[in-house]
């Protein structure tokens, strides 16, 4: 299943057999206080700085989240996508959970975004899912509902079904619905990440849709974070996730040892070239 | 599934539901010229070193092979026992492919050992069960026969099925056999590790057993091997492997995040304590 992203100049093939497809997650100002004073400043310098870096550091699309208390995301967000797409020539993906954001932000994109995201919620599949249907993109649909995240693996399963369901009735087709079954801190669980770990390999396994996952939630509340974090990429990736939201520059390298290992880098010729890149830059 | 290796004073419980057992590799001169001429020159000082520095790295077993050309086995395994013996006290993974240098060194352990390894040759089996048996011991399955390692995963877990089936035929019981699909290097495949990801997935599916794996081998060949080491390593454990074959001082901390996320660290108890640990020497 292939689900293509692209942007004026570039063309991103999501796919199982191909390589792990990372997506930048550092265009958020959640936690971000000095990206949140700009972005209420109207100042999209750091955003644009971000974008710069997050591409040199080897990011496929970069995730594009403007959304923090007194930023108004209808008007900042498509200035977030100008000012990007004015810096870099990656797809974007577009973050936002307000629908008229996302249009907004749509309208001034140039290419085939990625939106995240559409909910199983009554009101998101209504809001988002027309608009992803209208521009012909592509859609993030997670896995919860009304109720929140369901704590069990078979729940986000069903879920998955349908937000699929939904979206092919109005004509989205399959391959264009990429399905994140949602992080939760470990620290807060007692069974770790297993109802997780057994949501993404039920879901690839039941509908074969691409996969993605935030990778850095999970070791909320602990130490060691950059550790734990890699780690859970290389069960993300074994497990089928194709298209990860991470902080590129961390962990880049763990994702292309993964490939390597998985048959997903032909010679490993990927694997190879990024390490003689980092030997230079040492 | 519990398999139980004891020393004289401790015990190690290999299973799923508890922490991955580390089987310590470093006691092995297959690669080291210094340990060669050791072990020739009838010296045991480095081994009695490697087993200290592994123990105080958190390795939980060590492994203890001594061949080497010009080495003999029968008489130099037995002895690496004793004096490994004398300066740790975590049970042993007695490794040879000779049978009789095995049956020295299990006469003279103080415990329940672990052998390693009988393979699904004839001969091996014909050799190493009865040995098995008379000491009571547990033993390392590997997935080779006359005609070497399969390429596909399908005649491993045969083979896996067929080492069981001669192994519990003399009374060895299930739970004190552990299975070694097998690592070979990658960058000799254009799969990469596929078919030994599936066949471990399978063998584990199918016969419930404990599994070890040589975590190092995989990146023969390649640059940066303790990258795709650790992310090899996460991939096994995720799928399995409880009692892996590695290098515990570069690797221990990457298998206790992974025990973290698959909830086998209740409240993070262990991972913690490392952290806290590596903190206090850095």
């Amino acid at each position: 299943m292939q689900t293509i992203i692209t942007s004026k100049t570039r063309e991103v093939v999501i796919s199982d057999t191909g390589p792990t497809i990372l997506i930048g997650e550092r265009i958020n100002p959640t936690g971000k206080k000095r990206l949140q004073a700009e972005l209420l400043a109207g100042r999209l310098d750091l955003v644009r700085q971000e974008a710069v870096q997050q591409v040199e550091a080897g990011a496929d699309i970069l995730d594009v989240n403007v959304g923090a208390t007194g930023v108004d995301e209808v008007a900042v967000l498509p200035e977030a996508v100008k000012a990007i797409m004015q810096v870099t020539d990656v797809p974007l993906c577009l973050d936002s959970s307000n629908p008229r954001a996302l249009e907004a932000a749509l309208k001034v994109y140039e290419g085939r975004a990625l939106v995240n995201s559409v909910t199983a919620e009554e009101a998101s599949l209504t809001d988002i899912l027309p608009l992803v249907k209208e521009h012909g993109c592509a859609v993030i649909g997670l896995t919860m509902d009304e109720k929140g995240i369901p704590r069990d693996a078979g729940r986000r399963v069903e879920l998955a079904h349908y937000l699929v369901d939904r979206a092919t009735r109005i004509g989205i087709p399959r391959q264009d619905i990429v399905i994140d079954c949602l992080n939760m801190p470990v620290a807060a669980s007692t069974d770790g990440a297993g109802p997780l770990i057994e949501a993404i390999i039920e879901v690839r396994s039941q509908l074969g849709l691409n996969m993605t996952i935030g990778a850095s939630n999970i070791s909320f509340g602990l130490p060691d974070r950059d550790l734990l974090n890699t780690v859970f990429l290389s069960f993300a990736i074994q497990i089928g996730v194709t298209c990860p939201v991470v902080d590129v520059a961390k962990v880049r390298k763990y994702a292309l040892a993964a490939d390597a290992l998985l048959g997903k880098d032909p010679h490993m010729r990927r694997f190879i070239h990024d390490f003689r890149t980092r030997q230079k830059q040492a």
